[in-house]
């Protein structure tokens, strides 16, 4: 994902402090005495990226009130679930595309990757089971069961056309937005923070986290590998039939949708994507995908206003926004 | 895993109502609303097996006498946790069949099976959670750290002759006996039992879990699918040199140890144990494995003799000493 020219650190400079004691608890913790195992997570280290989702549990802790020395350690434990996603997430592409090629050396790094990631996971409940309250561990588990049910719920989707904008928010929502919700809710509950303000920025941490998937879905499709920071086109070669395309789909004919199944699903075709904008034009559906996301921004934005006014609101607001700032 | 003719469930007979009302609350978790996930999990409770690590959760918990009204849940979420196990595991291994069934990588694909694996694991954390107290969810998050570290070694070892028998235990302990180790411990001492007793018994789950895996990777070299219930051999395939293979390495010419190497490594060889067992006389590395296993169990019997003798101490020692019964 692209992070135009370090726009995040300023922005995010007010809880810059917070930040780097969060830093210290993630490399205390992504460390271990087997050489084994901390090869890969010198390896992973470099994953870590922009840490939004760390700064949100820190900015909704900071602007609710809802402030508890334990908050950094909150926010890295929703940083490590992260991470251990991406862990599996890079498996589960790598997997769909390119399993029945892969080399030794493929099939090895999958098999790390999946233990892993599944140690990642267990040392972020590990220091979840540390806090003083049990409600961070209780929160996070049922949360990366969600994620998975997502993902394993776009799996059951792949190809599917047919899938309406809600069936695709509800899979996209569960995947990436519950964790967003997830970290804004407990920065603003965590200890014992009130429940209405929780609930609020837990609906703000999910319209931004679905925005944040929205663009991400469009940028696979728009973006170029150097912009994006990562292989563009994914989706298309892994069956994810993304909001612009379920779009475009919607209102096709009988001979444009039967083109778009063939942009996804005719055999060794290189390029899907191009093919795909060869048969069709996406931009409609470019246009109501951003659309959806600038909306679902707005209203995330007005939930802002169950805090008090001041510079962390408005660090909020502003982080909230940076996930519509990717270039697109 | 062999079950001859159903010894166990008779064996087991004096706790059965606990592992009913513990089979009940897998039924309960191991469901979702979700089609997708429900499709999966109802495969999987067909590789539910013999659930011997539930049931010593509940003899440990009965014959040390801290027992409470939550340990069928204790035994669940120790049952959950080695489910997700298998399911990564197969993934891993690329296993075709699980206890005489599909398993789920190749049922689905490796992508549903990570994730499924990845929810079990959630699923388990999030049941530990709700538990009065945080004892189990801080001992299992550990004891799966410790059981992905395991792997992730083994991983780092595959086609290493030289291995030593303390490291081939240190590997095999972590992956295998330390989930043993924490149902015992766990039983004892949750909520509030005796922590010497409890200490004790987590040795003794950690010699029986330890015994288990040195019988399977026995079985890996001299069963047939029939009566192990899953593909033999696999670990020849993988790299992984076991017990028996590093006894015999270690006492073998360089000509035999070039010839053991290339059975591993040869491309192409269809049959890698039917070459092994041609290049090296096997039967010294499996006595000394063997030997091994029964010095185990003995040293983990001896260890009952902290809990007051009755019929509850007799059936744990005999579901220790089950673990040698398998057909060998």
């Amino acid at each position: 994902m692209s992070d135009p020219s370090g726009e995040l650190p300023n922005l995010l400079a007010p809880i810059e402090a917070d930040l780097e004691r969060t830093r210290e608890v993630l490399d205390r913790e992504l460390s271990d005495n087997s050489p084994a195992v901390r090869d890969m997570l010198d390896h992973i280290s470099r994953f870590r990226g922009k840490q939004l989702r760390a700064a949100m549990v820190l900015l909704c802790g900071r602007a609710s009130g809802a402030w508890g020395p334990e908050h950094p350690q909150v926010a890295a434990v929703v940083e490590m679930i992260h991470l251990a996603t991406l862990v599996h997430d890079d498996v589960l592409d790598g997997a769909s595309v390119r399993r029945r090629v892969a080399s030794v050396n493929t099939r090895w790094d999958n098999q790390v990757a999946v233990l892993l990631g599944d140690w990642l996971y267990a040392r972020a409940f590990a220091l979840s089971t540390r806090l003083q309250s049990p409600l961070v561990s209780r929160h996070l588990a049922l949360t990366t069961q969600k994620i998975c049910k997502g993902e394993i719920e776009q799996a059951g989707h792949r190809y599917d056309f047919d899938l309406s904008r809600d069936g695709y928010e509800a899979i996209a929502g569960a995947k990436t937005a519950s964790l967003y919700a997830a970290a804004c809710e407990l920065g603003a509950l965590y200890p014992d923070g009130d429940e209405r303000t929780a609930s609020e920025l837990g609906l703000f941490g999910w319209e931004v986290g679905l925005a944040f998937q929205i663009v991400d879905d469009v940028l696979d499709l728009t973006g170029t590998q150097e912009e994006v920071g990562k292989p563009v086109g994914n989706d298309v070669d892994d069956g994810k039939v993304t909001l612009p395309v379920l779009h475009v789909y919607a209102s096709a004919d009988n001979s444009q949708r039967a083109a778009i199944r063939d942009a996804y699903t005719e055999p060794g075709l290189a390029d899907r994507v191009g093919r795909l904008r060869e048969v069709c034009d996406l931009r409609p559906g470019l246009e109501a995908a951003r659309g959806r996301a600038d909306e679902l921004l707005r209203t995330a934005l007005g939930r802002l206003s169950v805090l008090p006014d001041g510079p962390i609101r408005e660090t909020l607001a502003r982080a909230g926004s940076f996930v519509l700032q990717r270039r697109y």
